[in-house]
């Protein structure tokens, strides 16, 4: 939102990531580094998608000798977790991918325009911050009040089914179950519970061409698309409580299509609509919604990906909801745009969205993110896991 | 309409062209061949747009040295005309070139479904036909009851601004000028007068972006569209009577694009209307409809050409529908499409559309004219001109 025009400025931290004696970057100390330096130590550790294993091998040394740890590894994708048997489990999850590098690495601090500091550079909103909270986290809360598993994964940044958290929900459920996710993308800080389910459809009209001097021998498609506009127009979104939330849907054309020739009447005309639904409606139910929507025309559902439900009426959400925003000042909203949360939903664990970082500025060539919302989100998490405010040990 | 799937059949007569000592094509006498075997001479010397030299040079020589002629060559369009001092003037035009050759010649003959005998090939319909016709009939009709302009022109199938007739009317008003044109576009030996006017216009909405997870943040311009679209399936279409024919105009979406990318809110939606009107109308008074019809959206018009009357009330016109009606048995009817009639009407001329071949055959691969169609039209234009059905001369 407050983006500024100029590129990143040239990295004024320029150093090289550390490197072991093969040769391959390693991560500082997770426990005794700033976690600001820890994020920026993340972030030069470069890892565009489908190049995450150089990261991946950083983070598995980095964890591999915690005693309170169990570390597995799957693909390019670092699962840890406490066995303390406690009676609920929180999944703490991030991916380490980013999108390509432009020119913004290695990281740099300035000043904003507000005064604030900012480490600006590839990754540092998307997602690299919440990927360092986690690791800071993970070293240093050996005995949180519930059982932890930190998850680290690959290719969130691409094509779905490349997603590794996809992929271990799959192939190892065990790794990502849970009674809460808490996925550290960036929000500015804020909580942002579940996410909207989003369902893409084409709408099609069909018509008869002609020679558009003689358009009294066809049939418009395109004119033919007046009234799928118009039931567009008349719609009124819903807006729907979950779990203590109020999601507010939305049904828009997000493109539309017709035409042979400017000489030819259209015998087929496409409009392209996106339904974003609340998580209490299953992808069965807002497909049927959206063909009732469009009773009569030809309807293809291209693409549908359920929500995730907040879980904000359970009481463990609920107490991170209480001692993050102790901790942040903030109260939670819902999420509107569809999220990793969503494949948590898949296996019934309530998730919700908390992280450091403007999301307008991820993917941005100017992405940064202010020191100071790192550091908030690692004491707000940090105080809920241990059942204490011990910022302390958090970097602040 | 009744096009056959098959491609065109080998040519059954095929003879090279005839050519002269110099090795340059020729075409046979003009008087005395048959008109469908001087179709078939004028189609087998290859003349696609941009390469019309060869058939020009050769009307030119078949022409040039008939004393009633005064013949001009402008690029390649040859003009030839009487000077016997009529108090009228009637201009025969064709253009020479073709779309490209698809194996189709050299020309052959074959029995239609029907049993009538078809000349096939590249041309016999667009519209060496009409050529052939008005080569026939420059030689045989000596002393016209008005005078003739007859006028071969290059540069049809392309586009508009290298059209040999449009640079005749910019530069050489006097070789086009009279009181009707006929020009011999494929009309199936029909009369069909004038043509309406055509008017392409873009008429655009703007909104405002934003992610579709968040639409009430943006403004959506395709919904707005719906408002365009609904105009045109409320409007409706004149039928305008124009010098004794009825013209049906039109008004319809020929296309409509609109999206960014399928998660986010359009800001720009095109819908492409073309509008075809009478030829009582002006250009500027077509524009002003279209403009008032979409008022208070952004219209820009990207094509306005005027129409062309048929001026059927002129009692020399009159006597042009008599006599060839006669022979054809056909009534007249009013051209839709825009045709190059128009350019005449750029210089006040009255003009009609007649000549052999099923205009729906016009570029196709399996392009054929029935042999009968080109010795009605002879016939019908000769019988008028002369002033009596001296069809014999015609080569029925």
């Amino acid at each position: 939102m407050s983006a500024s025009p100029t590129p990143a400025p040239p990295g004024t931290a320029a150093t090289a990531p550390a490197a072991s004696p093969a040769g391959r970057p390693t991560l500082p100390d997770l426990a005794s580094t700033d976690v600001v330096d820890l994020t920026a130590a993340v972030c030069d550790i470069a890892s565009v998608s489908g190049e995450e294993t150089a990261l991946a091998d950083a983070i598995e040394t980095a964890l591999r000798d915690r005693p309170h740890l169990e570390v597995l590894r799957d693909g390019d994708a670092v699962v840890a977790r406490t066995r303390l048997g406690r009676d609920r489990r929180v999944v703490v999850a991030g991916h380490i991918d980013t999108v390509p590098v432009k020119e913004n690495l290695p990281t740099g601090r300035r000043r904003g325009d507000d005064g604030e500091e900012e480490l600006w550079g590839r990754g540092t909103t998307d997602m690299k911050g919440g990927v360092a909270v986690a690791l800071h986290l993970a070293a240093t809360v050996t005995e949180p009040l519930w059982d932890v598993t930190w998850v680290f994964y690959d290719h969130e940044e691409v094509e779905a089914d490349l997603n590794g958290l996809g992929r271990l929900v799959r192939t190892r459920p065990d790794c990502v179950s849970g009674d809460l996710a808490v996925l550290g993308e960036p929000t500015a800080g804020g909580i942002e519970g579940g996410c909207n389910g989003t369902l893409r459809a084409e709408v099609r009209t069909h018509g008869r061409t002609a020679h558009s001097a003689r358009a009294w021998r066809g049939v418009n498609a395109v004119h033919a698309a007046g009234e799928v506009l118009a039931r567009l127009n008349r719609y009124t979104p819903a807006e729907v409580p979950v779990d203590g939330l109020v999601y507010r849907e939305g049904l828009s054309a997000v493109g539309i299509r017709g035409g042979i020739a400017t000489n030819m009447i259209p015998d087929e005309c496409v409009v392209t609509v996106n339904y974003r639904f609340a998580p209490s409606r299953t992808p069965a139910e807002a497909e049927a919604h959206v063909r009732e929507v469009f009773d009569g025309f030809d309807v293809e559902v291209t693409d549908l990906a359920r929500g995730a439900r907040p879980g904000l009426d359970d009481p463990l959400v609920a107490g991170f909801v209480a001692a993050v925003t102790a901790v942040t000042g903030g109260a939670p909203g819902p999420k509107y745009g569809w999220t990793d949360v969503a494949r948590f939903a898949e296996l019934g664990v309530p998730a919700v969205n908390f992280g450091p970082g403007d999301p307008m500025l991820a993917h941005a060539d100017d992405e940064r993110c202010p020191v100071g919302q790192i550091r908030t989100c690692a004491r707000a998490l940090g105080s809920w896991l241990a059942g204490a405010t011990d910022g302390g040990t958090m970097g602040t």
